[in-house]
C-alpha cells in the first residue's frame, strides 16, 4: 500500500509546532540545568515529521503493528519528547518540569516504554541495528510495519553502523528509513574534522539509495518520506543537512551548545526571540513540587507465545555435546512451532559450530545470518525480539559475551525477550586457545541485572533449559561447553534429567549425596564430578555433588546442609569471578562458613591444547577432581 | 627512503618456499588432528611475501626499528608460522610436531612473542586497528618503521575494520600498507553470500588507496607492495585474489577446508601431488615426546621510561573532581616529558568530560582524537603502548570498560602497557541515565587476568594514581566518578592523600579508626564516608573507613583487625560484583565471618536525576552511611 504525502494543511501545523517544540527544548534543559539542547534543536523538524508521517497512534501508541520510530542519538531527548509531547503521546508540561529529575520518567536518554519511544538508546552507534532487527521481525512476523530510524552524523563514524547498513542491504529491507542529522557538529567539534566520514559515499558503498535534502524544510522532508517510503527495492538514507541551534540566532551553528544549556537570563532571550511565552517559573515551581523517585518504566512487550514441545532424552549410553542438544532442541521447536509461531535465529557465521544448521534445515525463512559482524547482530536480534518474533540467537562464548557486552547490557535496559545460546565456553575450547576461551560467562553477565543465566551440565539438562527459556519471558543466556561429554545419570545408571525431570530455574541439583566432601560444579564440570564421584565411592569415599545450573540465581539456602563440611567447587571459569566467588557470597550472607573451602578454576589466561591436556592441567578432570578430594578426606 | 622490489632471485626462492610451506601447513593441521588448512594455503604466498619484503631481521626480531606485520586472520596461524619457519625465524620441525599441543608454545591461533608474531589475534577484525596504533607510534616515536597488516576477507564486514580506515586516513598513514587475503571463503560459504562487503568500494569510499592483483602471483604481489610501500598520500590496501586450499587439486576452493584438517590418508595425496616428503610418521613420533605444559611466552615489550614529575596536592579546601585531577596530571607529564619522551593519549570525542583537554593543549602533536570509534581507538592504543609511545587512553566507563570490554581483554591477552582513565562510572553520572552508568568498573575488571585497577578517592589520591601507573609496566584502569567533591582529609583537617602520602598498589587506606563499626569505601564514595565519620563522631559514635582504592588486590590482610566486627560496605557500583564481594571472597579466605556484616551498592538499572537525588535513594550518601550506622550500633 503506497503511503502518501502529509498534506499541506498538516505541514502547516508541523511548522507551528517546530517553533513551539524549540522552545519546550530549551525550557526543559534550562529547567534541568543540563541535556542537550544544541541537537535536538537541529533534529526537531525531523521528529516532527517522522513521528507525524509514521503511522502510530497516540491514542494507541503500543499496537503491535504500528510503525516504528526509532532515535539513535538518544542524547536529544528534549527534542523527541517535545515532539511526542506537542503531538499527543503525553502531557509536555510534565516534562518541561520533570525533565532528568529523579521523580520523572522523562530521563536524561530516551527510555523504551515512554509512548513513542521504541528503543532506549544514549550509546551512540546501536539504533541502526535495532531498526533493521525491527524490519526484519516486521517480515517475519507478516505484519509488515514500516521502521524510520533517526541517527546523528557523528555516529556515522561507528562500526556498528556499517555493519546494520550490509544487514539492511542483504535483506533487501525496503521497509527501513534512515534518516540522519546532518548538522556537522559534535561534542569536540566539527564532525568532518573529528573523524571525517563521508557519509553518502559509505551508505552508498554499501548499496543504499541516498536522498539528499535541507533538514529544516518541512516539504522537502514530506518529500523525500514519500519517496523513501514506497521505495521498493531495498533500505534508503535520507541525509538532512541541518544547523546544530537552530532557531535561535546566538545557538545558531555553535558547538558548545551540544551539551550545554542555556541560563535563565539566555533562555528568555531566546524565548522572545521564538515568540514563546516565558513561562519558565511555572514549570520551576512544577519542579520543586516532584517526588523523589519514580518506578522505572515496564513497556509492554508483546510475548511471542510459542509451543515448548516435549523434551527430547538421550539415553545413559549417548555421548554428546550440548551444543548438538542446543541445536537440536532449537530445530524441534522450529518443527512445532512453523507455520503457527514466528522463531527466528540469528547467526554470526558460525552455524556449523554452534549447531543451527538444524534450525536452518526446518526452517530457512527464518534463519538470519549477519557474517562477522556480532556487534550488530546482537542489538538487531535483541530489537526482533521484541517486535514479533521469538528471537534465538547463539555464537561463540567470546563473541556472544565478550565482544557483545555492551550490546547484550544494552538489550537487557531495553528488557528484550532475547534467548543466547552460547558455545565454546571454557577451556574446554581447547586448541583455539586464549583468544578462544570464554571464562567469564558467570562473571560478566552477573553485572546485567536482567539476564538469566543457564549453564546446563549434559545433553538432557540443555534441551530443558532451552525449551523453558523459550516460553519464559526476559532474556537468557545459555552457556555450553565444546566437548561430547557422558550423560548424567543417577546412582542407578539412568538419565539425571530424563523423563521425570522438570527444569526449575534457581534450583540447585543434587547428583550424588555423600557424608565425606561436597563438590559443587556447573557446565561441563559436572560430568568430570560425577565420574570422580563413581571412583572414590568404589574406594569408601561418599561425596556429594551439586550441581548449579543457574549460578546468578542459585538456590544455595535449599542444600545448605550440604556446604557445612568439606566443600570444594570446580569450574571452567575464571576463578576470581565465577562459582566459587558466588558461593563465598551465599556465606556471607547466610552467616556461616563451612568446615573447610576451597575454590578451584582457571586463574589465568590459558594455553591452548586438546582439552584433556588442558583439564588435568587446570585440575578440572575426574582424575584431578578425585585426587583433590582424597587429599582432604584422607 | 624509497623501498625497493625484491630481486628476481629471492622470488624464485620464495616461490619454491610457498610450495614445501603448503606442505608444512597440511603436515602441522594433520598432526594436530585440528587447524584451519584452507586459509592457511590461500594467505601463504602473501605471507612469505610480506615477511620477506618487510624489513625484519630474523635474527634480530625485537629489534624496536623492525617494520611490523600484523596478521588479522590469526586462525591462519599454519600458514603464519611455516612462512616464518621457513624464513628462518624459529625451527619448522618444532611447529609441525607441537601445532596446537599443550607442550608447545605454537598456539592455534598467532600468539605474539613468537619472533615475527606481532598482535595476537584470533577474534577477526582487529589486525587493522592494531596495525593502525603501531604506524601512529612509528610517527610519534620518530622511528619511522613500515606497518603492514594481512586481513580475512569474511572479518572486512566488521565495523571495526571501517573505524581503523577512517583513522589510517585522517592522520595520513602513509607508513601503513593492508593487504586483504580474498579468497571469498568462510565457515557458512561463500564471503559475498553470507554477507556482501563491496570491499574495493568500502575502502575507497573512506578514502584508500586500492591496488588489485592475483594474490598466488608473486611478481604482482611484489610489484603492489613496491608500489603501496612508496605511496605517499596515504594507506594503501592490496585486495589479493586467492584461492581457498590453493596448491592441492582436491582442496582449492572447497569451503568446508577451512577448519578442517586432512586426515592421514589425504595428507599423503597432498603431499604428493605438493612434490614434498612425506615424513609425517617423524612429526607423529616428536608430538608423542612433548611436554604437557608450556610456560605462556612472555614477548620482549621495550618499556618506555618517562619521568613521572612531581605529584600535585589539592588543598584540604578545594573543591574538584578526580577527572579534573586526571587530566591536569596528565598534562603535568606532558610538559615534564615533552622532547624527552614520547607521551599520547586517546580520546574518542570526550575531551571535555574526560579532560584530554589538558594534554592536548600542551602536546597537540601527540593528542589522537579517534571520534565515536571506541572498539578500534580502544585496540590502537594498546598497539601504541607497545610500538614505542607511552599511551593513554581515556573515556566514559560504560565506554572504556563495556563498549569495548573484549578489545580490552584483547590487549590484556597482548600483554600491552596500555594506561587506561575511565571516568563517569557510577549513579554519580547522574542525569545521564541507565545507559550511561558504568556500574561494574570492578566486576567487569575482575574477569581480565592482567589489568590493574584503581579508583581514587579524590582528587589527590587520583593524581599520584596517574604518575604511578605511568612509570609501572603493564596494563591499568583508573575508574573515576563525574562529580565535584570535597578533599578527604586525615583527623587533622590536613590532606590525607597530602605531600607525605605515597601511593602504594593495593594498600587499603585506614581514613579514619573507630571501634564501634567498619565502613569500607572506594572511589568517590570514601568522601562520602568521612563525612558520615565526622557526623558520628560528633553523637559519640567513631567508626573505621576503608578506603579500597585497589579492588582487585587489596590487601585486606593488613587491615584483618578491623573487619572483625560491625562492617558495611558501600559502593557506587553494582552490589553483585563489587567491593562487597571481594570482601566475602576474603573472609572466606581467611576463615572468619565478621560480627555482623552488610553490603550497600546499587541493585538494578538506576534511573536518571541529580546525584544527590540518586546517593540518597541509593543510600550512598554521608546522611544515608551514618544513619545506617546508626541503627547498627545503637
Amino acid at each position: 500500500m503506497a503511503k502518501k504525502k502529509l498534506s499541506e494543511q498538516k505541514i502547516a501545523e508541523l511548522k507551528e509546532l517546530g517553533r513551539i517544540c524549540r522552545g519546550d527544548i530549551l525550557k526543559m534543559t534550562t529547567v534541568a540545568k543540563s541535556g542537550h539542547p544544541g541537537g535536538s534543536m537541529s533534529s526537531i523538524d525531523i521528529y516532527l515529521m517522522l513521528y507525524a508521517y509514521a503511522n502510530i497512534d497516540p491514542e494507541n501508541p503500543f499496537d503491535p503493528n504500528r510503525d516504528r520510530v526509532v532515535i539513535s542519538h538518544g542524547h536529544t531527548s528534549p527534542g523527541v519528547y517535545a515532539a511526542l509531547g506537542r503531538l499527543g503521546f503525553f502531557n509536555i508540561d510534565e516534562v518541561i518540569a520533570g525533565f532528568r529529575h529523579a521523580g520523572s520518567i522523562y530521563e536524561g536518554h530516551i527510555t523504551r516504554g515512554i509512548p513513542g519511544v521504541e528503543w532506549t538508546t544514549g550509546n551512540l552507534g546501536q539504533g541502526l541495528s535495532a531498526g533493521v532487527g525491527m524490519a526484519l521481525a516486521s517480515k517475519i512476523s507478516g505484519k509488515n510495519f514500516q521502521v524510520y530510524v533517526a541517527m546523528g552524523d557523528a555516529e556515522q563514524a561507528k562500526g556498528q553502523v556499517a555493519e546494520a547498513r550490509r544487514t539492511a542491504v542483504k535483506y533487501g529491507l525496503n521497509n527501513l528509513v534512515a534518516v540522519i542529522d546532518y548538522n556537522d557538529a559534535q561534542i569536540s567539534g566539527r564532525a568532518h574534522d573529528v573523524m571525517f566520514v563521508d557519509i553518502k559515499a559509505n551508505y552508498e558503498a554499501d548499496g543504499w539509495k541516498v536522498i539528499e535534502v535541507d533538514g529544516h524544510d518541512y516539504e522537502a522532508l514530506n518529500d523525500a518520506l514519500c519517496e523513501a517510503s514506497n521505495y521498493s527495492e531495498g533500505p534508503v538514507v535520507i541525509i538532512a543537512k541541518t544547523v546544530m541551534g537552530k532557531g535561535v540566532s546566538f545557538m545558531e551553528d555553535v558547538v558548545g551548545y551540544h551539551g550545554k544549556p542555556l541560563d535563565l537570563e539566555a533562555c528568555k532571550k531566546a524565548l522572545a526571540e521564538l515568540g514563546v511565552e516565558n513561562d519558565l517559573e511555572k514549570y520551576l515551581e512544577m519542579r520543586k513540587k516532584l517526588p523523589s523517585y519514580h518506578e522505572p518504566i515496564v513497556p509492554p512487550t508483546e510475548f511471542v507465545e510459542i509451543d515448548p514441545g516435549t523434551p527430547i532424552t538421550y539415553g545413559a549410553s549417548e555421548k554428546l555435546d550440548n551444543r548438538s542438544a542446543f541445536g537440536k532442541a532449537l530445530a524441534d521447536l522450529a518443527k512445532i512451532n512453523k507455520g503457527k509461531a514466528p522463531i527466528a535465529v540469528v547467526d554470526c557465521d558460525l552455524k556449523p559450530s554452534t549447531k543451527l544448521e538444524d534450525f536452518e534445515k526446518v526452517w530457512p525463512e527464518n534463519f538470519v545470518q549477519i557474517g562477522v559482524q556480532e556487534h550488530n547482530a546482537v542489538t538487531v536480534a535483541g530489537a526482533m525480539s521484541i517486535s514479533g518474533a521469538k528471537t534465538f540467537f547463539a555464537d561463540f562464548g567470546v563473541f556472544g559475551i565478550d565482544e557483545t557486552y555492551n550490546q547484550q547490557r544494552l538489550n537487557d535496559i531495553n528488557k528484550t525477550d532475547l534467548k543466547v545460546g552460547v558455545t565454546h565456553v571454557g577451556i574446554d575450547v581447547g586448541e583455539d586457545g586464549k583468544t578462544h576461551h570464554c571464562l567469564d560467562y558467570i562473571g560478566a553477565i552477573k553485572n546485567l541485572y536482567g539476564f538469566k543465566l543457564i549453564v546446563p551440565a549434559d545433553p538432557n539438562q540443555t534441551d530443558r533449559a532451552v525449551r523453558y527459556a523459550a516460553v519464559n519471558k526476559g532474556n537468557f543466556i545459555i552457556a555450553m561447553g565444546r566437548s561430547k561429554m557422558d550423560i548424567i545419570t543417577d546412582a542407578n545408571g539412568k538419565p539425571f534429567f530424563g523423563d521425570d525431570y522438570k527444569f526449575e530455574y534457581g534450583k540447585v541439583d543434587v547428583i550424588r549425596e555423600g557424608k565425606d566432601a561436597t563438590v559443587v560444579v556447573t557446565g561441563q564440570v559436572t560430568t568430570e564430578a560425577v565420574k570422580a564421584a563413581d571412583e572414590l565411592k568404589a574406594e569408601g569415599i561418599e561425596i556429594t555433588i551439586l550441581n548449579v545450573s543457574c549460578p546468578l540465581d542459585a538456590n544455595f539456602e535449599e542444600v545448605k546442609e550440604y556446604l557445612k563440611g568439606k566443600v570444594c567447587s570446580f569450574e571452567d571459569h575464571n576463578v576470581n569471578s565465577g562459582l566459587g566467588t558466588l558461593l563465598e557470597s551465599y556465606f556471607a550472607l547466610a552467616g556461616f562458613l563451612p568446615e573447610k573451602f576451597e575454590k578451584i578454576g582457571i586463574d589465568r589466561y590459558f594455553i591452548s591444547g586438546s582439552k584433556k591436556d588442558l583439564y588435568k592441567i587446570a585440575g578440572l578432570d575426574a582424575e584431578s577432581i578425585a585426587e583433590r578430594v582424597r587429599k582432604w578426606v584422607r
